[in-house]
Order: structure tokens, then C-alpha cells, then sequence
């Protein structure tokens, strides 16, 4: 007899997210020569860090249950009517895009497109969004998006710094600036040392300046022409950046017919639900010359190897992996797939139609201010687009009372204003309550309509052409849209086809259930600014899923707000900045990092005004303690911290954590747990039990929130009870956390608060035990990798067991060496076999590090060890002389839709080339280009929509 | 200044749906020497039908605001619990299914896989859900579905009497039927002449029967082994069917295993949700003997010109539209979308996971009767699989009336009984709830737990194996799903890729804003039974359905009934055949077809016990109007109707139409109007206003529906008022609209409830203007194609104007005499272009036929015309013997991936073959297998998955 209880399966989801079956593990364990995955645990992780108390969180509850439980609280999000503006505002995201993209894995489980020659879908998506920035902002150049338009002024900050020839350290800000992005201004001036001024534009020139941030139009809705200021400032050698907001250009002069240097603003209200703050895809546009400076990722033009046009990623060397501690941005992930649906928004509706959306949006405000006017109200507003402000006196509160008890979100300028912010989901009838709310007077807006003039003073009025480009005339009906999202999603790989095993990327599953919520419009409609009461399901989901990060990490508090990983770094080093500092420690700058680090840990130590002294690995990859702690000793008395990830770098638990943990406590550091590879820890290890002081969670790596195609990122940070207090807050919402009056580091209060049920849904499926033996199974298919090959590759670095963790690392050097085929050459010839190239000379050059994951399944796993051994049969016959050096299957990866037809002279079979196993056919993936001509396409560099006369 | 009544853009969606913009459609219509649609429209249509008036609907309103409308209505369905079982049950759709495959239009706007070369994916679905039915059944074959299990039953009725030698006229139906399939049975049979006699099983033999049905188990719930009822029946020379539960065959001995030689059942609760009762895929198995008198579509496997194993439709000589009039089922749609969903419910869940939920289910079941019994109530049931009856005696209504409060539905039996059917989504507390409420006693469910043993007697016990292929036990972990959801989607060429210009079948677009609320919860969890006061939101929106369709065809009364068009026929039939049996003209049995016409209307004729009579056509493929008057002078008094397609199916508008119809009913005859073109007159012609007094529509051609690889289809009727009270009722929850007490045509009572969403938005958001422009440019589209192409190829049928409707057929005869090139040909080669073939051969051989639709955009036509005319230039070749007639692109397309590689000796290059349009490599569509051999595939038939052996 078998019982209700037996079959009850709530657990059911953990064998969905695990790719190994039981048996399957227990093949792999007998391979290995183990019994059990305790046994390989015990014999990996250290055991003096090694947690027996299972993690303190409900058991595993079946999908459907979860979902039901995150809809009680989605449910208690109330869905107003929101007016707020401030760079917020909803939209209609159009379905073909949400059905087709956001709630596509073609496009949401793919990874940053490293390797462009399986990534030409999203690049070129990413281009056109590109082309839509510059068109709409009138410079000449813009990158592929930044995490929301706080963080795009202060990265204009940082980089009005680097290019300015200007001395003076005064960065001037527009008091009309939106004030969340003050707020993270303040935070990244302090930490840089840059004093941070506040006036009415005009007011620029009378400061020492070397860069200014002007906004357009400002937070109180008006509208100017900004030239003149631009000017005046230019002259005293300024960088000028206007925040502007990308649908009020659609009307009005652009930042660059004005002269501004650089541009900056959000896209959110192109197609992105407000999401309670994020995530949304800030844009960053610049001038040609300052190309090099421009930070972030830049999608450019080259060529492949047959002469053929091709996108990938330019100018990677300025990235922060490359700079390190020179650099003074951080910036990694962008936000790709919503860069993506703001720029399919703009390919969907086209010039006509986002004039449209404009002109509806300012008449709507029009039609408002007059009717206000016509009631007897008082009009604040003088120029406007889309924000109309009215002296409300001390009516005021009663006002937004009467307004949100009819459902409906006002802003409260102060105690005698409110504004109200139309946008492209208000309607007339919005525009008759709206002034009901202001004036208690009904108006007549047909009769209004009729009246009322256009608004824009002719200097103000945008007269140049915009998103003129094909791409942006040529996919306006559905069917058209949807085959173009499909034509460019066939030509990117992504998880659903087939395994993406990057190194310290975690790609693992991202499963249905989880991203289920995230479109619930109960998600979806939240303005991030509207009042308390009515996002108490989104304060219940931010508690729950902190609670259950504190839970695994053993952490006494969690912030939210960092969207990205390297943004969790900042947060984190900036809680131990402001921590030592408050307790006069100011001295204390010095931070340790390994070698082997992540480019985004000197990186951010730069940013937080900290000295990064290096850490020497010993020849295990491992940290010399010993240097370690003569550094310490050396920096005793100015050592702020150690950067600190876990297991290593270089895949391996290291058995001294404890010591080195101790020996920066001891003298008086504080430990900084880099996150990345917290998939390794979850279940067995918690950072805060031994020792860490606070550390950020790459929750789009551990906790399953996909890689969109290289964003959005969520980067939370763990803290002990001590640094709490000084985690990022919030100007417009203070979070009742303890630490109110501590500025941001993002735009929204909860950074991308709408993509945390992805995280919530995760931990609740999974339980405790769940989470635990994905770990184990992630330890195991890492170490079973290494065993299928390592009798083909060296494997590098391996603890005393002869144990990997959750990674192993490939040694390519020595076959380099004897035969001339490099990393990158494997990587490509990996495509061929229809998968995606492991991470590459990270940490080490000249090899290949390989993430398995637990959720990839072991008959997946086989095919890839297949995939790498084939290759290395490859490999050999070039070593023997059978193929050139310069002409073998390898130097000509990866094979595309090309090398299909024409003369085949090459010293192996095409079916070589192409098919290179037997599966290959089964489920042939082809790159649509051959290899990219990465240096053609940084020396020739273009970065926006091939010009008119291609078309012709 | 622009006002914002100008801006305000709520015709937004119409521009969305057709494919060519303003400028195109002027440009278009300049090549036909044309200045305005109306232009097109009053030389194409004749001017005695085409309506001045607009459609008496109201205006278009933008998606999200026809989907807020749709909210509110299906905001008024009540989600009860529901346990009333009866053939619908609550069922968890696993995500990685409803996000990949049901919610993508990858799957659901494929065609039927008759381009087989071009759907090797859903064929490979389809035999799954084949395996999968001939496992679970224990039978030798299993069809690719049915469209419900009433109407199965019905078709098993058929087959019994085609294939049993028995003379008897007696069908046998065992008194445990469900109510509903009995209430079809009753309608088939009455027009098929067959007595229908019910009884207990043991009872068949005692008549002179031809077939039996039995239901496994009883819909009173109680299992018993039916072994010897079958044989006994049997041994008279019937054929025995049974309907079973397919989940309970995962407990129970199979229908096989006790003799039966047809199995039928719905496939609902693997993973389908309820959805008011449709769409699902029922399934048909039989025994190998009878294969070629299976009815419904039949994957089988065959292999390609390079011997490679490939799948296809089998016997598809067995279709009605080959057997026309001498068919007995008219079956055309199947369920392939809810077949392939059903098929990946048991390919995710596998063998023990399938086991796992028929046992959990049945436990529960268990434990509910022990509790009722320790409880003091009275269980009536003795052995049961889920559902199980108590005598509530004289409080049954108060039993019902307390659960329904709690929000549960039970099934009440009768006076003194009620049911309770347990489900996958059924929980513990529902047990203590559901005893509860029949006995008012609180019972704790761990300790009945404990308590309660097994219940089967082993004799019932299941000990045979079933899902044991691998492709039942390789696809358990969410990511090996969905690559094998991708993969096999790659295989298949769909809407989302390309043009579907399939004459007759209108693949336009299926819009996300449409397809969105399907998969609403609001319309998935309702029961088909639940109490009214439930269901106001289905109700409210057939009836605006209803409203919609009668407003666009002008009838007085539409039925939903008919899930697919050949149903729709059947039952528009069904009308006129009981309003002439009420006013005594039984004798009136001819039935006029003209000779075009497609092969569903004789056999519905057929089964309506009418007689064929073919009516002529002319030259120009118009009906020959004189020798329809002569058939209906010879017929006076034995017309019953006259069956027409309009425009006709050659694709024109016939000018006498008034005068066919009029001479119909001049003598005595009633005029079925078959809705199949419907696309070319919506908001110009309406059937009603020209005399019709019947139509079907397919709501899966012009109303948008996706074809979803071949099914779902609806096929609604409209009628004028006289035969309104004929229309199809239901016998378990009849419908309040005057034909009450008819017996049903499907089992559901309003057919597939939960689709028609997709065709209220449509006509919603597109208001009269929109669907009249639609019609307008789906003509010209058309009319445009025929153009471009006269000068390559003869054009058939067109009107005096030399017009042709929304369709156009290319005459490919001249080339085949000239060259040996045929249709098959030309479809195969469009393959290797990118493009599905039209339809081909219909309704002339040699011939294909071309419906563009108004979603296909100008760029789209022209490269499909330009694939035409090359093609055309590639038969030249041939015509001019510069390749062989027998080795050439034309008899080698279409080209695979396996023509990639190997020795190249054709005499036109691999280019020529796999690319041979510059716009081909930037978006190639690989059709996985070369052409594939039809005829070794039906003289080797194979219709389920590889055997083990194969697998080695």
C-alpha cells in the first residue's frame, strides 16, 4: 500500500531543476569513485566550514502551489491609476513583443553575446536600439544601455571626469534633476571625492566645474531651450550631459541639436512595465570623439572571416575586466532584453507612430492644464510635455485623497502643488477626473479639444528626423514583427538548445514557473514612488525573499536595491566605507584583492576611493596566506578590507578561509564575500557563519533570474548586523530598514524589484533540502567533467582530494604551445558541435573554465564531453601534421550557413566542418556568420544602423 | 494643430492585422490599374449582393482595452473546485508545456502536416501521443486524436458498422455512458438509421447487435472487468468499444488486455484544462486489423529519398474528401495542438510519474470513501477508481448547496445521490472538506491515512508496462523538455517563419492580443457542468460571440456547438434534415453538391442519410446554373437542399448566385452555405441577406483561430429563424435558446468554449470598418499575386472583370505535359525558398491555389512571387533539357540538411539547391528530411514509435 503521503511529491519541482536522475547520479558517483554526494561534499568543501544543520526554510512546495502562494501576495499590490511621473510612467508593452521576447526563452535564457558568432539575433537588436538612442537624442553615438538613469548620469559623472581637461572638482546638477538620481549622484561624488553643486542651469558657469548635468524636461515638467547653458558651460571646459526623457524627444529639440555632450535617461516608458522601479534599460548616448571614454557595452560593426557583416561587442578592452583597479566604472551587466523590447517597441511603432504616442501624451497634458485653467484652477506649468503642475494650496492633501480613493496617483510636489504626469495609457476620460480631482469641476474634453493650441514654442520644437532607418519602417504589422523576432532569435543560442557551461556565470535553469510572475500585471503596475498602502505585495515579496537569502547566507539583513552584480560590490564595499568612516576609521583604505579576482572587485574598490594592493595565488590557485598575511601586518593600520570570493576564482575550495577570514578581522579589516559563486555554497557553506561581513548575491547566477541576453541583474548584499545601517537607502521612499538617510546606488528603491519572484519562486520550490542537493549535484557535475577529461586536457588547480568545486578549468596552454590552436579557436570550434564556449582565460589565460551546473542533464553533459573530446581528436591531427596549422577545422570555427555551398579546397570534409558528430544533425545549430574580425571592427569602428545608402 | 480625437489611434489593431500598409495597398492597387479598394471590390463582387450599409457592429477599440472588456467578462466565471468529474477534470498543465508549446507560435499556428517534409516535429508529437494511447490502451493502433469523446464514440459507431458482418442494426451502449456521448450517439444514429439500445453490458448479447460501447470506468465511477461482456458480444459479430479513462488505465487492466477492439476516451486530464469544455483531443485506438477502417488522421512512419526514417500523415487515401459521398465520417480537423499537449504531459511526466498521479488520485478517492464511512455516511460505490457516489438522501440538495458556499461543485446523481470525481489537482484537505460536507463530520485525513488499504481486486489490477520508448524517459528535468519542445519546433515551418498561402484555409494573422486570454485561468478552470450562476462569464461571452456573428453573416441564431468545420456542416445539415422531418417532408433527401466542392460536404450529406447529387460546373468553374435548374425540376419533390460554397471553391464571386439560390428554394429545397471563403465576404456580402439558410463559419480560418498544427478548429453555425429551434442542444446542461430537448453534435455544449476568446477580440478590436478593409485587401492581395504571375503561369477561374476572389489557382498542368514537372513538385521546391505550398490539387488537380490572406504584408508576397517566377524559370531549365527531367531542383526539393554534405554530381549547383534566393540564407528554414516516399510508408505501415530494439 502506498500512502497519500508518499505520493504526495511536493517536492517534484527539486527533480525538474536537476538535470541528473538519481540513477544518472549514482553512474556519475560510481565514475568518481564515491557512494553518495555527502561523500563528495565532505571530501570538497572544507570541514571546518561545512554546515550539518539543514538551511533553516519551509520544505519544497510543488509549482502550482507556489504560484498560488505568490499570487495571494501579488494580490495585494493595488493597481492605481499612476500619474506620478519622475521617470516612470505606464505604457502598453505591445503582446507580439511580450509573447515573443519577454516570455521567450529564445530570448531571456540567453547570455551576453561574448561570442557574437551565435549572438547576431540580440546584437542586432541591441544595434537598433543603439540607432534608436542616437536618433532620438541627435549625438552620434550611444551604448547598448545601462541599469536605470541614476546610475547612466553618475557613470556621465564619471566620465565627464575622465574626459575633462577642466581642474575644478565640481560637478553642477540641475536642480530640476530627478531626485532619485541626486540621490545615487551624491553617493558615487562622495565616494570619487567630487563636490556636488545645485542650481537652476544659468547657475553652472559661477562653479569651478568639469561637468554638469542639466534635465529635459526637469522633475517639475518644464521645458527649456538648454543650449545657451550648454554652451556656458562647454567653454569653461565642462562635459555637458542632458537626462532626457526619450519620449518628450520625439517632439521637442534633441540634447545633441542643443550641443550637449552626453545624453542620458530611461527607456522604461518605451514598451517596460514600471515594475515597482525596474528593471529598465537607461541609455547613454555620446559624441563620437568620446567613443573610447563611453562606458558600458558598445554593440559594433565588423566583419566575419568570408568578408561578410557581423556585430559583436566593441572596444572590449575598455571594460572593467581589462582596466581594473585603473577604471572608474564597474559596470558589467546591462539591461539587454529590456534595451531589447524598448528597441523592438521603437521597430514595432516605427517614427510615425512614436510621434504619435508623443503628441497624444503632451495633448492629453494640454488638454488638462486648460481644462484646470478653464475650472478656475491655478496652472503652475508654464512650457510642458508631459507634466503639468497645479497650485493646489492647502487643499493639497485633500486633493490626492480625493484622487486616490477614486484609484488614481498624483505627485505631491509640496505642500501647495501637486503635477500630473500623462502618459501613453491616460485617456480623455483620465483628463476629466483629473481635473475633478483639482478643481471639483467637470469639464467637457471634446470642448477643450477643439479649443486648445499646440503648446511648444517653435525654438523648442523638434524639426530633425528620427528612426528613419528600414529596420524602424518596415515591421509594423504583427505578422512582420513576429518574423523578424523570430528570424533574429533563430540566429542566437540560447539555453534552450543546448547547454551554456560558462564559468562563474551559473547557467542554469530558468524555469517556467518562475518566470510566469514576472508579466503579472499585479507586477507589472506598480509605480515604484506610490504610496504604501498600495504595494504591500511587493513589501511582502522584498521581506519574504529576504528572508530567505538571510536564511542561506546567514546574514542579519539584505538590500535589495543593487541591479547588477557589480552594483552589489559597490553597495557592499560602500556599507564598510561609510561603517569605518563612522567610526573615524577614514584611514582605513586599503583594500586586499587576489589576483585572480573578478576585474569588477578593483574595479569597484577604485570607485569607493580605495587603494587595491594585490594578493599573490600560490600555485594551486589558491591564496598565499602567507603574503596575505604579511599584507595585513604591512596595512595593519589603513587596511579597510579584503575582497573575498568563494570558492576561488579558480573553482576550488580553499582550505585556509577561516585563517585568511580571521587575519583580516584581526587586523581590523572587514571581509567582503564576492558572491559569484555562491552556487557552490548553498546548503553547505554560509558566508556571515564564517566570518564574512557582508557579500552580494548574483541572484541572475544562484537564484535562477535568467541572463537575458546580458541583463538584467539582480545584485543583493548580505550583511552583518554592524554594516546594516549603512546600506543604501532611498530620498523619495525611505525603506524602513534602519539605515533611512543613507543615499542610493540605484534608481528604485528595490533596484529591479519586478524580477525578484523569479528568485522567490526558486528558494520556495526548491526548500532547504533542494537547495542542498542541487549544490551537491553542481559539486558533482563539475568533478565528473573533470574526470571525462581530464585525460584528454589538464585540468588546472584542484584541492587536496584531487576534488574541483562547481567549475573546473581547462588547460589549453600547453596545446597552444605545440600546435598553435588557442582557446579561441576551441571556443568557436565548439559552436560547430552546437554549444556554447565555456568562459575563456578567466581567471587564467589560455584556458577555458566549464560550469556545468546542476540542472544540465547527464545525457547533455556527455554530449559536450563528446563535443570537447572530438576536439582534442581535432586538435591532434593539427599537433601530427594531418591538417595545417592555418587550415583545419578549428581555425576555420565557427562553420555557418556559408561554408554550405561554393568550392570546398580545405584538407577535411565539409561534413567535418559542419557535422562534426553524429548528433550535430539531429538539432544543428548555425551560426548565421563565420569568425568575427574583432580588431577590423575596433579600428573601423561603427556602431549604429548601416547608413541610407546601404539600402539602396 | 492635431486634436487629440486625431491621435487617439483606437483603429490601431487593423493596421496590425494586415500586412500591407497604406502606401502599399496604393501601389498594389496601381499595378491592377486600380485607384481604391471599393474600386477592386465592386468589379470583383457582383453588385446584387454587395452590402452598401457598414456591419451593425461597433468600432474598433486598441488591444488593451478589448482585453480589459474581455477581463471583465471573464471575471464573472466563478472558479469553484470542481469534483464532478464526468469526463472533465482539474488538471496541472506543467509550465514548460503551456509557456513553450500552447502560448508559442511556433506550435500553434502551424498547418495540418501535410507538407510532412516541413513538420517533422509535430508529426514526431503526434506519434507520441499515438504510442502513448496504444500503451495506455493495451490496443495495436491509436489515431493523432479526435475531437472529443462523444464524437469518437460516434466514429466508433461508424467504424463498428463498416467493418462488423453482423446485419443487425442495433447499437448497444452500456446504461454507465456519459451522458453526453450518448445524447451524440443519439443524433448520429438517428440520421444513420441505427437503433441505439442501452443497457447493462451483460445485456448486449440480447440483441441483434452490430457494435457495443462500453464505459471504463462507469460514469457512476464503479470498475468491473469486462472481459467476458466483450467476448460474449463478440461472438454475435460485434465490434466492442470501450471508453475509458485514460488515467485510470494506468491502475486498471487495459481496454485491450480485456478484448475490446476499440478503445476511445477523452486526453483531457493529461495537462488540458477544462476550459468549459473544449477544446480537447480525444483519442481512438483499434486493433491492427482495422487500420485502414480507422477513421481521423494517422501518423506513420516512412522514410525519405535517401532512405533516412521520416514521419507523415498515413493512408490518406481514407480521407473524406477522397471518399466523398461513399464516406461515413466526415472527420477533417483533429485536436493536434491539445493532442501534442496531452502527448508532452505523459513525455514530462513519464511512466512513474503518470502511475504516481492515477494512484495519488485514486487514494484520494480512497480515503474520502473510508472517511465517509467512518463518518456514519453511506458510500454507495464498491469499486471505483476516482469517483465515488454517497447516499445523501433526503439532504442531498442541502449537501450540494453547503459545498457549492465552499466553493466546491459535486455531481449530483440524483434525488438521494451525489458524486464526488477526484483529480491530480485534488488535495487532502479537499477530502476533509468533501466528507465534511456529505456527512458533517471532521475526520483527520493522516490517520485514514494509515488506515486505509489499497482497494483493487487484483483481477482489474494493471501488470502490463506502458510509456516504456525513451522518449517517455528522457525528458523529465525542465530543461531536457524544453530543448526537446525546441528542437522539434524547429523542425516545423509555421506562421511565425513564413507565408502560409494555403487556398481554402486562410492562415492569416493569430494575434498575441487574441491568443493572450486563452490561457486566462478565468476561462481555463471552468467545469462544462458547473451551475449557471458559475459560468455568467462563458455565457456572456457566447452570447457576444453570437451577436458578433450574427451582426457579420446576418442569420437570426448561431450555435457554438461544432468544434470544427466538418462538425459545423454536420450539424447545419442536421437542422435542415429535422425542420423537414417536423413538417413532414421526410422525403426530401437530395442533397446538391456542385462538382467542386469540397470532399466534407458529400460525406456530411452522407451521414445526414442524404442522397448526392452532383451539380456541374462550367468552364470558368461556376456552377452551371442550367443544369442545376434541371436537377432541381428533376428532384421537386425529393430536394432537401442544396450544399455551396461562395466564392466558389475556384475562387470567384459567381454572378448568379441569386439565381441559384433562388431556385433552390423555388423547389422546396433549403440553401447550406458552406462558411469555408467566408474570409472574402465578411463586411461586404452577408450570406443571410442573400438568401442562405444555413452556414458554418470557421472560426479557425477567418476568425482567426490558429490552425494549431491541425486542430483545434470551431465551426459555428448561423441559421435563419425557422430552423433555429432544430439546432443542437445538450442533454446534461441544455442551452436556454428554443431547441431545447434536440439532441447535441458535440460533447461539450458549447464545443471549444475556451477558443472563442480568440475570435471575440478579433472582430472587437477590428470594429465593421476594420473587418471590411480586411476582406477588401485580403481581394486585392490576391487579385495582386494573380497578376505578378499570369505571365509565368495560367491563371485559372476568374470572373467577367478577369477578377478573382481571395484566392487564385495557378494551373501547373501545361508545365507537367511539357516538362514531367508536377504540382508535388513545385510545392516540395517552395520548401527549399522558405515557403509552405499552397493547397495543392483542390479542387483541381494539377493545380495549386493560392490565398495570400490581408496579413501577409507587400514585402512578403513579393518574395513568395518571386520564388514563383524563379521556380518557373527552374522548370524552363528543365523544358529546355538543360538539366534532366528527372534530376533537377524541382524532383530532388525539397533539399535537406543532409544535402549540405557529400559528393555533389547533380547537374545544378548545391546553391542552386539549398539557397536559391539571395533572401533565402538570411532567415533558411532546413527542412529536416528529404522528400518523403507516401507510398512505402503506407505499404509499410508503421504508426507508433521506433521498437526497442531500435533504440540499441
Amino acid at each position: 500500500m502506498t500512502t497519500l503521503q508518499q505520493l504526495e511529491h511536493t517536492d517534484a519541482f527539486v527533480a525538474r531543476h536537476i538535470g541528473p536522475s538519481d540513477a544518472d547520479v549514482s553512474a556519475m558517483l560510481a565514475v568518481l569513485g564515491l557512494d553518495s554526494l555527502d561523500q563528495l561534499t565532505t571530501q570538497t568543501v572544507p570541514a571546518d566550514i561545512l554546515r550539518a544543520d539543514p538551511l533553516p526554510l519551509p520544505g519544497a512546495i510543488p509549482e502550482h502551489v507556489a504560484l498560488a502562494e505568490l499570487a495571494g501576495i501579488a494580490g495585494k499590490n493595488v493597481l492605481a491609476r499612476s500619474f506620478i511621473g519622475l521617470g516612470y510612467h505606464p505604457t502598453l508593452t505591445p503582446n507580439v513583443i511580450l509573447r515573443n521576447v519577454t516570455e521567450n526563452p529564445g530570448w531571456y535564457t540567453a547570455y551576453t553575446p561574448y561570442q557574437a558568432e551565435i549572438a547576431q539575433g540580440r546584437l542586432e537588436a541591441l544595434l537598433n536600439f543603439q540607432q534608436m538612442v542616437i536618433d532620438m537624442t541627435g549625438l552620434e553615438l550611444a551604448n547598448a544601455s545601462l541599469l536605470d538613469e541614476a546610475t547612466a548620469a553618475a557613470e556621465a559623472m564619471a566620465m565627464a571626469r575622465r574626459v575633462s581637461k577642466a581642474r575644478g572638482q565640481v560637478f553642477f546638477v540641475d536642480s530640476q534633476v530627478l531626485p532619485q538620481t541626486f540621490d545615487v549622484l551624491k553617493t558615487r561624488a562622495a565616494e570619487f571625492g567630487f563636490e556636488l553643486v545645485s542650481g537652476h542651469p544659468e547657475e553652472a558657469v559661477n562653479h569651478e566645474l568639469f561637468g554638469a548635468l542639466f534635465q529635459y524636461p526637469g522633475a517639475d515638467g518644464e521645458v527649456s531651450d538648454l543650449s545657451t547653458y550648454i554652451a556656458a558651460a562647454q567653454q569653461k571646459g565642462a562635459i555637458v550631459t542632458v537626462a532626457a526623457d526619450i519620449l518628450a524627444l520625439a517632439l521637442l529639440k534633441s540634447p545633441g541639436e542643443m550641443g550637449a555632450d552626453i545624453a542620458v535617461g530611461t527607456t522604461q516608458r518605451f514598451g517596460i512595465p514600471m515594475g515597482f522601479g525596474g528593471p529598465h534599460a537607461a541609455y547613454f548616448a555620446s559624441r563620437d570623439a568620446h567613443k573610447r571614454s563611453t562606458p558600458g557595452r558598445l554593440i559594433g560593426v565588423s566583419i566575419d572571416a568570408r568578408g561578410k557583416r557581423a556585430l559583436r561587442m566593441a572596444l572590449q578592452t575598455r571594460e572593467q575586466h581589462i582596466r581594473r583597479e585603473k577604471a572608474n566604472s564597474n559596470i558589467c551587466t546591462s539591461q539587454v532584453l529590456l534595451a531589447n523590447m524598448a528597441g523592438f517597441f521603437a521597430t514595432y511603432h516605427g517614427p510615425a507612430g512614436i510621434k504619435r504616442i508623443a503628441a497624444r501624451v503632451h495633448r492629453l497634458a494640454c488638454l488638462f492644464a486648460d481644462g484646470v485653467r478653464a475650472s478656475g484652477g491655478h496652472v503652475a506649468s508654464q512650457t510642458f510635455f508631459d507634466t503639468v503642475r497645479v497650485q493646489t494650496g492647502a487643499a493639497t492633501e485633500s486633493v490626492l485623497a480625493t484622487a486616490r480613493v477614486a484609484g488614481y496617483n498624483l505627485r505631491r510636489v509640496d505642500a501647495g502643488t501637486v503635477a500630473v504626469a500623462f502618459h501613453e495609457v491616460a485617456t480623455g476620460a483620465d483628463v476629466v477626473e483629473l481635473v475633478r480631482f483639482v478643481t471639483g469641476k467637470t469639464v467637457d474634453v471634446a470642448a477643450l479639444d477643439a479649443r486648445v493650441a499646440d503648446q511648444f514654442p517653435a525654438a523648442l520644437k523638434r524639426e530633425s528626423a528620427y528612426l528613419t532607418h528600414p529596420v524602424f519602417n518596415s515591421h509594423h504589422s504583427e505578422t512582420e514583427m513576429m518574423r523578424y523576432l523570430k528570424k533574429l532569435q533563430n540566429r542566437d543560442l540560447a539555453l534552450d538548445h543546448a547547454m551554456i557551461p560558462l564559468g562563474s556565470c551559473t547557467m542554469k535553469l530558468n524555469a517556467a514557473s518562475e518566470m510566469t510572475p514576472i508579466t503579472w500585471p499585479a507586477f507589472g503596475g506598480v509605480h515604484p514612488f506610490a504610496p504604501r498602502d498600495q504595494v504591500q505585495g511587493y513589501l511582502e515579496l522584498v521581506d519574504g525573499l529576504s528572508e530567505q537569502l538571510k536564511a542561506i547566507t546567514g546574514f542579519d539583513a539584505i538590500s535589495l536595491q543593487p541591479n547588477s552584480g557589480a552594483q552589489g560590490e559597490y553597495a557592499g564595499l560602500l556599507c564598510i566605507r561609510r561603517y569605518l568612516d563612522s567610526k573615524g576609521q577614514q584611514a582605513r583604505r586599503i583594500c586586499l584583492i587576489p589576483t585572480s579576482a573578478h576585474g569588477t572587485n578593483p574595479a569597484s574598490a577604485q570607485m569607493m576611493g580605495m587603494e587595491v594592493v594585490p594578493v599573490a595565488c600560490d600555485d594551486n590557485g589558491n591564496i598565499d596566506v602567507a603574503d596575505l598575511k604579511a599584507k595585513a601586518e604591512q596595512y595593519r593600520d589603513t587596511l579597510a578590507c579584503l575582497m573575498l570570493t568563494y570558492p576561488s576564482t579558480h573553482g576550488v575550495f580553499e582550505a585556509a578561509i577561516r585563517d585568511i577570514i580571521d587575519t583580516v578581522h584581526a587586523h581590523g579589516g572587514q571581509v567582503y564575500f564576492d558572491g559569484a559563486n555562491l552556487n557552490a555554497l548553498v546548503g553547505l557553506v554560509r558566508p556571515a557563519d564564517i566570518g564574512a561581513d557582508v557579500s552580494h548575491m548574483n541572484l541572475h547566477k544562484t537564484f535562477c533570474i535568467p541572463h537575458g541576453g546580458g541583463g538584467p541583474g539582480v545584485g543583493p548584499i548580505g550583511m552583518k548586523a554592524h554594516l546594516a545601517p549603512f546600506a543604501p537607502n532611498h530620498a523619495v521612499t525611505p525603506i524602513a530598514n534602519g539605515s533611512e538617510g543613507q543615499s542610493a546606488v540605484s534608481a528604485a528603491p528595490f533596484g529591479s524589484a519586478s524580477i525578484l519572484p523569479i528568485s522567490w519562486m526558486y528558494i520556495r520550490m526548491m526548500g532547504g533540502a533542494g537547495l542542498r542537493r542541487a549544490t551537491q549535484v553542481a559539486l558533482l557535475s563539475a568533478n565528473y567533467v573533470a574526470r571525462r577529461l581530464e585525460g584528454a586536457y589538464p585540468i588546472l588547480y584542484r584541492d587536496a582530494n584531487g576534488r574541483v568545486a562547481h567549475e573546473c578549468i581547462v588547460d589549453l596552454r600547453p596545446l597552444k604551445a605545440e600546435t598553435g590552436i588557442t582557446e579561441v579557436d576551441v571556443a568557436k570550434r565548439l559552436m560547430d558541435y552546437g554549444f556554447h564556449a565555456p568562459t575563456m582565460s578567466f581567471p587564467v589565460a589560455g584556458t577555458i573554465m566549464i560550469e556545468p551546473t546542476e540542472s544540465e542533464s547527464r545525457a547533455e553533459l556527455e554530449r559536450f564531453i563528446d563535443a570537447l573530446l572530438a576536439i582534442r581528436e581535432e586538435i591532434r591531427k593539427v599537433g601530427d601534421g594531418e591538417w595545417p596549422r592555418d587550415d583545419n577545422p578549428l581555425k576555420h570555427a565557427p562553420h555557418s550557413i556559408a561554408d554550405v555551398t561554393g568550392e570546398w579546397t580545405r584538407p577535411y570534409p565539409r561534413e567535418q566542418g559542419l557535422f562534426p558528430l553524429p548528433y550535430v544533425a539531429e538539432n544543428k545549430f548555425w551560426p548565421f556568420v563565420n569568425r568575427i574580425d574583432d580588431v577590423y571592427g575596433d579600428r573601423n569602428l561603427v556602431c549604429s544602423c548601416p547608413p541610407m545608402s546601404e539600402y539602396q
